[in-house]
């Protein structure tokens, strides 16, 4: 039996994967008169003095919803709120399992950005943060960025970033086993999607600045933009400086140092691989099938590869992230989730790695270090605490 | 220290109620790609092909939101959604402690009928069930009806029906205590508010044809009229059909067979109790102070007493109502709850105290009886059947 007829099974055997259970006692009729009526009252009244006391005498510091309008589900496209449930249980039990928070699937029956950011708003008191999650290109930018501004609690779309932030975390560690600078590396990144933008601007932004971007329509460039959406036309600002006009993909990677991959499987042939530079790092990322497998990248002559699967080396995961960025973020009362934090996690991701055990093997801890949320939930709440985007 | 102190110290130490606890395996890697990324691809899938799939393969079919304005939480008024947070998770923990039902709050930050109207039925997809909670009257009416309309999942406002619910279940027993017949009382409800209308009409349909009402402008009064909203207006098809004009309601409780509270402490004297028919029924329900004490209804001649509260006999209390009721509805996969489905449960509650064991201090089941909630769910669940608003 494989894996998707195992998980079937499992789906079907518990109906679901989340359960509701009570931490405070309820058996007796004192149990209750305390949990619910009459006792319940005062908290209430407390809050109503300060809502900050929420925090205080409620869940909702805790809490996270994992949020989507079913467009963009895993690599199934736009498969509807309902269809998209199971994996939206499924990240609210990682934020359990990794960062001991409580995690509630919300799915939502419309696909309106600006509807989506209404409603998100008015679920605000109830939740101390809001994960977007599987919200299809480039509506989810929009939205996010709407929420980011309008939202009293912080907002993060996990599939923008939090493989963002994991792929910046191995890439500084790729350097200093290749020993170079970002500054130098040719980036090629094919996927201009929901990842890909982020992936593009924190590499932007952590000091690389050749990169070059691919997506169904080939290159982006800046001398062919004129129907370009928006948020491409921002990409414009951090990829393709020198206005090259590659016909393809395979035209890019020759003589790239750095190929990072989040678009398709089997996009990436083992010659394209043969015509990076040297000492290639290689990520092809796409979710269940990459760009190109470990072996066939290696056997290409890649010296560092990183894949979003666990049964390889070096497991490039937003699983690394978000679990330890919201416990950040809501350890920390932070207001929102700012770019400034995301690299700061990147970085505290990054350091889990000691230099003398560095190798083009082992660039990025596995997603089951127990070091991994504590030291990016303090990085990224550190950084807020900086920022000065924390509750007084 | 009080309840209340006590009760701060609770929510306080544990910072809220409710924890959300993975129900399947989520240790190893394996267990992972069987709850989360590779295998969820395939329950999703198969939701895709089906929608009714998310009863099997989520928890869909378990889970009930539990959904507030916090216009009217409590009795403490309009304080708020975030100060409603507390109650709401109270009303999730007794969903589960009492019916194993996966419920969570959902405290909305706008007082708009329409918007939260428009919000529930966006958040259908992920829940089973939608319990309103706390949403003043008589908005709460509006809402409740058009959700009921218009939402693909069984929708119930339990200020307005679990009360009611409740109160027709021991009033259909002390009937039999009293050996009397609904159609030769004469009832007199003081509150015309979410609770009080839905006595009205519950009582009205179960064969009560005298009924007064009073609310803070007085006695309802069909030719006194001209200024009431549809909702007041609409209650008329259901009392004081014979145009009675009381000045007040100790004008209006003389005479009486019965009287409900569900408006405010202390509205009611032992002189306006002892001025009703020998062999009064009373139930004084205003939470948490009733509207006269048990002791005082009993000393001032009252028969048959029921309260609110678990310190005194006949607990008419709505917890003997929703645990079973939302069990019913998931369990037959109900599409709404109709007032058939709410009068089967008052009859099936009121079955619970056998015939021979009645007695004017014992004419319901106490809220711990472990029959209360199989007996309401299959009650509700075989009208549902019977009327053909179940999922095919």
């Amino acid at each position: 039996m494989n894996v998707y007829e195992e998980s079937l099974k499992l789906h079907e055997a518990h109906h679901g994967k989340l359960t509701v259970e009570p931490k405070v006692p309820c058996e007796t009729a004192w149990d209750l008169s305390l949990a619910y009526t009459p006792g319940v009252a005062q908290p209430c009244l407390e809050i109503q003095k300060d809502p900050e006391n929420a925090y205080r005498y409620t869940g909702k510091g805790n809490t996270v919803a994992v949020i989507t309008d079913g467009t963009a589900v895993l690599g199934l496209g736009d498969i509807g709120p309902t269809a998209g449930l199971p994996v939206m249980e499924g990240k609210a039990l990682l934020m359990k399992r990794f960062a001991g928070l409580d995690a509630w699937p919300i799915c939502l029956d419309t696909k309106d950005p600006d509807e989506i950011v209404d409603i998100v708003k008015k679920l605000a008191p109830s939740f101390g943060a809001v994960n977007l999650e599987d919200i299809s290109a480039p509506r989810c930018v929009y939205i996010e960025r709407r929420l980011i501004e309008e939202c009293s609690i912080p907002v993060f779309h996990d599939d923008q970033h939090g493989t963002a932030i994991a792929v910046l975390a191995a890439l500084l560690n790729a350097m200093k086993v290749k020993k170079a600078e970002p500054k130098d590396m040719k980036v090629v990144i094919s996927g201009a999607g929901a990842a890909g933008s982020s992936i593009i601007r924190m590499l932007y932004k952590s000091g690389f600045q050749k990169i070059y971007a691919f997506d169904k329509d080939g290159c982006l460039d800046p001398d062919d933009s004129e129907n370009y959406d928006p948020l491409k036309k921002e990409l414009l600002s951090f990829v393709n400086l020198d206005h090259q006009h590659y016909k393809n993909l395979a035209e890019g990677m020759k003589g790239a140092d750095i190929f990072i991959g989040v678009s398709a499987p089997r996009l990436v042939s083992k010659e394209m691989i043969a015509s990076m530079n040297p000492g290639a790092v290689v990520f092809p990322m796409a979710n269940p099938e990459p760009e190109i497998t470990y072996q066939e990248a290696k056997e290409a002559g890649a010296y560092i590869v990183g894949t979003g699967r666990s049964d390889f080396p070096n497991q490039v995961n937003n699983v690394l992230v978000f679990p330890g960025l919201f416990r950040g973020a809501l350890d920390y009362r932070a207001t929102k989730i700012t770019e400034g934090m995301q690299i700061a996690a990147a970085r505290g991701l990054a350091s889990l790695v000691d230099e003398k055990d560095l190798s083009p093997d082992h660039i990025i801890v596995s997603t089951l270090d127990k070091r991994v949320v504590p030291t990016v939930a303090k990085a990224v709440g550190e950084e807020a605490v900086r920022e000065g985007v924390v509750r007084k």
